[in-house]
């Protein structure tokens, strides 16, 4: 390190203040000059700005954009968008992209797509679309991809690339690299070397790193690596981004029914799915729909919001008529209303606390059969706890805000009761709805919530009518 | 495929009727083996029981036992923990397995790990326990995890690996494949060469792929990759984890101030870090401690959700003492206390929806500078829609329900003002967190529901005092 180089702690604190405009994303002037430029229609410039950037930074750089303004931006630069560009392109707005390309650019694209890349491209589109990206392909390209489009949504098939690299069980290392060096076709980026015995069955796998340093005469068999494992293509992809992530997978060898091998996955898909049920979890569990963007139209928005509103509001019309059942209480005692949603909150946020957690575990499998009693135990235990503080802490505020004992004392208990019922809640429903075959990050967080307000209200009235009035 | 497998759709009903029991989580009767032979304290069954078994599914086994019963294992099977066990066994657990396992097995096991995985072994532990585990590594590796550990926490520097193979640039295809072949050591994996020049600046890299595929007498520079760019090892590791999934990278090389390269960091390694961002990004949204973990304790639960249940009853606290300013509106007309919660959790609910998609936006980097006045538009009008169809409702169903049209109407306005209050603060709160340094996952759900809770009953209770008293 020179003498005018800044220390560590300088570098941290320099990237702090820069923290809006890391080295990741396009730095804001240059978005403000791709602005103008498609404001002033001026293609040239645009080009000469959008030249050295990354597909998958012009990919988000058309995202942002209006869809005004970016019906203009595909007039000028939509001769530039190839492959790499279209496949880094969201979901949500893709077809409308595709929609406006012209033609000749759409089909060139396609061409230079990874199978992979054109069945997430095509497997939403309408027949007629899907027909015509098809007929731009070569043959073993369309056989490729309609046979990944044979297997289901959202399964190992539909995410493999069909070209792999493979070598006969029987080779040794100099067999397999003369191979390669005479070989004038091979996947753009591949790590490793797929074993396949003469019925195609995928038998290990080489990395090429070992290749490299191994004697010419070393059998390929030698030089397996032990983490081989084969993924059905009709394994579930959420499954395949686990397996990468568990065991360190760089790609893995996809097999059909018969065991044969019909592709093959590398990690970086795996990243994007894992990426994406990430998303799903997180937006589910608040309820938005989980194909929700920021690039969403407010019609779009109001569409996917709406239902898990319209859910909440039966919960809460529930809730509404267990008050209703206390009226003759409350006109009584109209401290009742004041404190009544103290303890349906705190009951719902304790809820919402449990059920994360029990969701999260589900997703990353830490969650299971055999540990499910223990979880449960733990759960109800810190319910009965949290309640137990909670209970005491509000017990004392309201003793001391109303001056009546009874009153506090009945606030107190209603809270250990609804934090013991909420921790259970939100241990148990997950896990019923998982059983079920449902998903737990969309259905838990009403049904928890419908619990801890029924139960909330009615602990408190309950009680406050028994002891008080 | 043959006539007697089974149709793809047969495959699909097959997968999820064995949902509980798929392919990469070890199989029940396994766990169920496993847990006996700890109980007979066989160690022998033990060893022939996880012998075949991956080093991830270990730790996950060990994870998953009580402390008492790990204890047990860990003296029937502490002797086969090695480097890899060790490396993927869970933080919350992993001090206490260390502090079980006999000196010359730790020494032995840390041995084997790649410096990244020693650096993330040790970055949390006491001067003490640290000194000695760097006493059991060589001179090279000990320099190389002391190194890592110079650079702040969370950065690039902690998670990169030391271990890089490089080339000089001028070199050809031929010299470099000769070298690798020469060398006896190289790291277990890698998947590319890095080039650098002679003061070790990182000027590209080529796949082994492609070094494989080409002549000879190619020039390295030839091969190189177009995704080529380095890491700072400052920094933060989320914005690694970003740019490994923006750019599909498989391995980049980090430098340090000077630009010269300091070691690499591999995808699997970023995708884990991707992992454990949204892990934290989820359990922040719920309020639980972004350490916790289902193997945590009763106490250290209760430890990690106490303080969101403590900032809760303050919000919970606030509402009551906006219902208490109403006391008396409430006591001429307590139909006021059974609807109020119905404004305060539509309120909540609809915030909730907003910030999600905001803090989601936030971490993906999809919401910027740029493009935040739209989405504020966006969820404002989004807010006012939502506040417009749930407002005739419930105040539709208010209508029927007391017979009172006036009641309804206020309800229904008081819902029109409190979701669109509850959009604009959804979006605005992070924002502003953010823009502060804060993390929006972490404070946003308080700053929303006190907002919400507070607006809704001041709405509410404030225009029917009003309007109907």
């Amino acid at each position: 390190m020179t003498d005018d180089s800044p220390t560590p702690e300088e570098q941290v604190a320099e990237k702090q203040t820069e923290r809006d405009e890391d080295e990741f994303t396009p730095r804001r002037e240059l978005r403000q000059q791709i602005n103008e430029a498609i404001d002033n229609e001026d293609p040239e410039r645009l080009n000469q700005l959008l030249e050295p950037m990354h597909a998958a930074d012009i990919a988000d750089i058309i995202e942002h954009l209006v869809p005004a303004k970016r019906r203009i931006f595909i007039g000028l630069y939509g001769g530039e968008i190839d492959g790499e560009i279209l496949s880094e392109i969201d979901e949500s707005i893709r077809d409308e992209v595709v929609e406006q390309l012209p033609r000749d650019v759409l089909a060139e694209a396609v061409r230079e797509m990874d199978s992979d890349d054109v069945v997430d491209l095509i497997e939403d589109m309408d027949e007629p679309e899907r027909e015509e990206i098809l007929a731009a392909l070569d043959a073993g390209d369309r056989a490729a991809v309609q046979q990944s489009l044979a297997y289901p949504e959202y399964s190992a098939g539909r995410l493999m690339q069909s070209e792999v690299v493979t070598a006969p069980e029987h080779w040794t290392a100099g067999e397999a690299i003369d191979f390669l060096r005479r070989e004038d076709w091979l996947p753009e980026q591949f790590y490793h070397i797929v074993l396949v015995d003469p019925r195609r069955h995928p038998v290990g796998y080489v990395t090429l790193g070992r290749l490299l340093a191994a004697k010419r005469s070393t059998p390929m068999r030698e030089l397996e690596e032990d983490s081989f494992r084969t993924i059905s293509a009709y394994a579930d992809e959420g499954d395949v981004a686990y397996a990468f992530n568990q065991y360190h997978l760089i790609s893995a060898p996809v097999v059909d029914a018969d065991d044969r091998l019909v592709g093959v996955i590398t990690i970086d898909d795996a990243m994007a799915v894992l990426d994406e049920e990430h998303e799903e979890d997180i937006l589910r569990l608040a309820g938005v729909g989980d194909e929700s963007s920021l690039t969403d139209t407010v019609p779009q928005t109001v569409r996917q919001r709406v239902p898990w509103l319209a859910t909440n509001i039966l919960t809460a019309l529930a809730a509404a008529s267990v008050i209703g059942l206390f009226e003759g209480s409350i006109a009584q005692l109209v401290a009742l209303a004041v404190l009544m949603p103290i303890v349906a909150s705190m009951g719902g946020n304790a809820g919402t606390q449990t059920l994360t957690v029990a969701v999260r575990g589900l997703a990353t499998k830490d969650l299971t059969v055999d540990n499910s009693m223990r979880v449960i135990r733990r759960e109800a235990l810190v319910g009965l706890l949290n309640g137990t503080i909670f209970g005491l802490a509000v017990g004392a505020v309201t003793y001391f805000w109303f001056g009546n004992f009874a009153l506090g004392a009945v606030i107190g208990f209603a809270m250990i009761i609804n934090l013991f019922v909420a921790a259970l809640a939100g241990i148990l429903v997950p896990l019923a709805l998982d059983k079920l075959g449902a998903d737990p990050a969309l259905a838990s967080p009403t049904f928890v919530t419908t619990v801890t307000d029924v139960v909330g209200f009615f602990a408190f009235l309950g009680l406050a009518t028994v002891v008080l009035l």
